[in-house]
């Protein structure tokens, strides 16, 4: 099906737009009051992520309220410790909780590598919003790094330090190798899967990237990152590793097509370490969407200018918080869309 | 009293050492056999903080059984908040905690400006500490630098985005200024008053530089950690604001110092940014120090020879971990201090 509004993949793969494309990570959420109608129709968010009708429902919500450039697939990247053998539950207001972690290499040597049909829930996800959007933009699908999925397989929920998982490294170098060997493994199976079933582009999300030390990062979790995008052809792929701006230089060698920054990471000197060959997703602090409209206008026309006309994808540089209202994002996004640069 | 050591204090003014000074961030505390003893005397952390005789007693143990350079006096950067008007708890294994937060003028209004001797207790710990130390190792003061303490001072609690405060800081530009022209004023109070009390250093923590953008860490951090500098000038200060990598450059020129790593901050890069004039301090990962002994001292070995023979004082890129052992602790510090450059 060919798409009507394909910014998003032109951006990404370099082309010239007519404007910048916009779409905003964890744009499907409690932001909208929609999103929490829906939510009551399920137990809980894991259920959410795991009823196709549900998850579809969803996904398309932002497109339709919040006139973003692209939907993003409502999903978890914890379903992949899931199908590999390590359930998860997503206790409220608390997060994720692993009733199983690992600890030993007879636990890696237990894990499973995951197919693409063992999340099947997810690729009826994406076939089903893919019918629903019915070609008005394309449609993300998306998966958790290596490293930040091992530090959940190995912490059993968030941390501030991540510092269990940064141990296992330390003193388990090769099980690490090992247990980073298998998830990367499923993770190629799984995105490609999400292919098959649809998904116009891929996003890796490496969250917890900024734990790491630079050498332990280029270790533990680029080497698999990198494996992932050669893996994957078939579509244009993002890589969002928040907190490494020690690694972009080496980030800019990914065969990848976009580097997604956080808020943290300064436009130009991005630009100057990336090179001018991948297109920059990102960076508005999260927290600016509180500010009054005046301002967020001011700020989001701010942050184009400094990336400029091309090989830009507008976006937050982390994920939007849930508290805020959904005027203050239609502002960011219809800045973005109402935005022309004098060429 | 003349200082049987003082390389802590040499290095810092960019003197040449015998060797590297090394002390760490945290080391008066859990991983010290001796330090939970003396936390039993205790009701809790704030009550230990609170009594001279106790804080002086831990403060001095890592010097004694860890060996490092300097003691650095048991304290903690909330009781800034509280001697301006916002009392806190340490609640066990959660960490700290406001009953009164700041929310609008009139909470800004009615904080007092600290003076030194609205924390006596501090002082008399600060004293007691230099006598019993009787000149072996250098005594370092410190105070949070005003954005964290702002941060608490709205959040009331810790937080991992600090959203809270950084809404006040986009909403509420003027009040946010208003707080830290009180926290700042307070500050130097109190630095001043750790230095008549004996201090022979000071140390600014910015422990949540790295959440804000850096237009925001300019403007509502940077400018009042320069004011805190300019107003001291009896001894020698360390800044430290992790995550504030993207500050480096503009950190230079801060009149202090010591500026501190953190182990994200690439050491080369770091002195590239900040010039040959300030001493660095860091910047090793604080969970190095779960590995074994071997891999410990060749990662110490392999810092060391990254910052060189000069401008460097050994440290953690973070505060000490509470699990760690504390013989692998003692395998740092004895690296460093038996370590020598062929110059």
């Amino acid at each position: 099906m060919i798409l009507k509004n394909d910014l998003l993949l032109r951006a990404a793969r370099g082309e010239k737009t007519e404007r910048t494309p916009v779409w905003l990570m964890r744009q499907a959420g409690r932001v909208l009051e929609e999103y929490r109608e829906v939510r009551k129709k399920a137990n809980d968010f894991k259920q959410m992520v795991e009823m196709p009708e549900l998850a579809a429902q969803v996904t398309i919500q932002p497109v339709d309220i919040l006139g973003v450039d692209a939907a993003i697939i409502f999903s978890d990247i914890l379903v992949i410790p899931e199908a590999m053998g390590l359930p998860y539950k997503m206790v409220e207001n608390r997060g994720p909780w692993f009733d199983k972690v690992v600890e030993n290499e007879k636990d890696i040597q237990q894990l499973h590598i995951a197919q693409a049909e063992d999340l099947q829930y997810v690729m009826d996800a994406i076939k089903l919003t893919k019918k629903e959007l019915n070609g008005r933009v394309p449609l993300i699908g998306f998966a958790g790094a290596p490293w930040t999925i091992l530090s959940y397989m190995i912490e059993g929920k968030g941390s501030k330090t991540f510092s269990k998982a940064k141990k296992f490294l330390y003193t388990q170098p090769l099980l690490a190798h090992q247990l980073l060997e298998k998830i990367t493994q499923s993770t190629i199976n799984y995105l490609k899967g999400q292919v098959a079933a649809g998904a116009d582009i891929l996003q890796l999300f490496d969250s917890w990237a900024g734990v790491l030390s630079p050498s332990q990062y280029a270790e533990f979790s680029l080497k698999y990152i990198s494996r992932i995008c050669d893996a994957i052809s078939e579509v244009p792929v993002i890589v969002f590793a928040k907190g490494a701006y020690f690694a972009r230089t080496e980030m800019s060698k990914l065969n990848c097509n976009v580097i997604g920054l956080d808020w943290n990471m300064d436009i130009a000197e991005s630009r100057k370490l990336i090179g001018d060959k991948k297109t920059l997703q990102g960076n508005m602090d999260p927290c600016l969407l509180y500010a009054d409209f005046a301002t967020i206008k001011n700020e989001t026309e701010k942050m184009l200018r400094a990336f400029g006309p091309s090989h830009h994808i507008a976006n937050l540089g982390h994920g939007l918080y849930p508290d805020i209202e959904r005027d203050k994002v239609r502002c960011f996004v219809d800045t973005v869309k109402s935005f022309r640069f004098n060429v």
